[in-house]
């Protein structure tokens, strides 16, 4: 499954900036592919680019209808179908984040079946995965972990997408979750695969490479989550990380949605490395990236600094300071061969 | 999700017994449940239970009929559908194995809806769970983990129930796997479940209970097993296990399906103490089941000793030697309150 880009940024009439977070994330990180917006009446979100009518999108090129928002309740109202349809119609394919699935609204099936239209359901892989096999394959990978879920995973990997493609590395972003999938026009929502094929799917996702190549991978949850951990640990197996990032949030005390405490990067460092080498024995940290929005500037630079000295790992704010020093620890940990830039 | 028992089991015309092992499996640990068996000209499977008609079993009380064998390349024969469509029509509900869901083939799903019977597709459960909060709930669990896939863990759970029932004990096999599903007639195939809820799958299969009931709680895979560790993860946080069993099969060299080494045994039992901790921070290990079919009866009794000498801990094969030594280790470590009968 590739989406095909540019796409048209679907944001209904959400009530809040919160339920159109998927379509943010895409514009902050595929600002090339985001060509315009649609907005209903009553729209509480913008993206800051173009109102497009369907047919003002289709003459710039966009191939997809994103649908990055969140409704209420689950059930997709009637005036969002009828858009649907209009930009099927229209030319546009239609991608979706949302948990019910787009084909099984008859009219939305039908129109796309009526005019040769790709229907895609991020959170729904209808894709067939093997079960892992542990297996090595050439290439590099990194994985970002983290000592809770929501901590920055996904912003740190694309973060060092950039930050290693400026340095004239080869590093691809990798998704895991759907609003990675709509900004790499590809991936898997990995926690809604089956049980079975967690790994399977990572190594699906992270197929063989070149040799120095870097697939960046996004992780989910936490080992230490009780309700997700299975899925990291699945994760961890069939990413078969060579180097792996921390990320972690410094104002949280307990992990989310449950009671339990936060572990310490410490603990996140030592059981990724013990429970990583089932799959490759070489497995280590290249850094701590700390999401320090809830701190001054002057207390998140101590606090990072503390963190490098107790590691003895880069410690950044991919958001605030930027990934170099993440990426110089990632040079000079697996040097580059004379063909590969150098900055 | 309830199976009606008992059951009519259907064999179809499988090649050999090993299509017929989820039969074979119920026929052992469920004998009272199991009234007869429908067997199709050409079928090499045998449960030595009576042949019944349709009409038969149904005046026998069957309340189910049971697919409890696989088919060939994952398609319903013609042949089956039609005996499957007679049962329903005969007043029987359905439940079946199979890869394929019956509610998918248009003959079956209008006879049930005709009839007024129930469909029940054990490999793909339709329950809506929640994810997994480890918030800890009263009653005892011990759940069976393994050096390996298919090392014995719902056969030594099960025999468990049987053994600590013996005793007094108030105990119930909790079923993770379809086999297991059939022979408790509630639960779920875990490794169907869609990742993000493997844990919280668990909580709902082994909900809370009386303080000194006890829950047996069929294990998947292994916590070393690269294919399927995610799993076993979240059947361990989710089962939030007082006890557990360690199975083992002892000819085995490398994991089943992956090149992968088999564990030790202590390495088993320190990383399922380590990571069970998070849910259930008195998690201990109770017992070392060891498949020893392959082991003449002197090498069985001397591997035996061996490890219960290295492990401190009792070591059996459940099958050949019973689970004696195991309930008598429950017993001193988690000692019944007066109430409780004492053998």
């Amino acid at each position: 499954m590739q989406i095909a880009t540019p796409y048209l940024m679907f944001l209904g009439d959400v009530p809040d900036r919160l339920a159109a977070k998927t379509a943010y994330g895409i514009a902050d990180w595929r600002p090339e592919w985001c060509i315009g917006q649609m907005r209903l009446p009553g729209c509480a979100a913008d993206l800051g680019i173009p109102d497009l009518t369907l047919q003002e999108a289709v003459a710039e090129g966009c191939r997809t209808m994103v649908i990055g928002v969140a409704n209420a309740g689950g059930v997709l109202p009637e005036h969002w179908v009828d858009e649907i349809v209009a930009a099927l119609k229209a030319g546009l394919d239609v991608a979706s984040g949302l948990h019910v699935r787009l084909g099984s609204i008859p009219a939305i099936a039908e129109a796309a079946e009526a005019n040769g239209r790709q229907l895609h359901d991020v959170r729904h892989s209808d894709q067939t995965f093997e079960t892992g096999k542990g297996t090595p394959r050439p290439g590099r990978r990194l994985l970002s972990v983290g000592t809770d879920c929501s901590a920055g995973k996904k912003y740190t990997v694309l973060a060092l997408e950039r930050g290693m493609r400026e340095r004239g590395l080869d590093a691809d972003f990798r998704a895991t979750g759907q609003t990675g999938v709509f900004i790499s026009g590809r991936g898997v929502s990995i926690d809604a695969v089956v049980a079975d094929f967690i790994s399977g799917a990572v190594e699906w996702i992270s197929p063989a490479a070149d040799s120095e190549h870097w697939d960046l991978i996004e992780g989910q949850g936490s080992l230490f989550h009780p309700s997700f951990a299975g899925v990291s640990l699945g994760l961890l197996h069939g990413a078969q990380a060579d180097a792996f990032v921390v990320c972690h949030e410094p104002t949280r005390t307990t992990m989310r949605g449950v009671a339990h405490k936060l572990p310490t990067i410490r603990e996140v460092i030592d059981l990724t490395v013990q429970l990583g080498r089932l799959t490759n024995p070489n497995i280590r940290p290249v850094g701590i990236a700390v999401n320090t929005q809830a701190l001054d500037e002057e207390c998140a630079r101590a606090l990072l600094a503390d963190l490098a000295r107790e590691h003895d790992l880069p410690a950044t704010d991919p958001v605030r300071f930027g990934v170099e020093p993440i990426v110089d620890r990632i040079v000079a940990e697996f040097p580059p061969s004379n063909r590969a830039a150098s900055a």
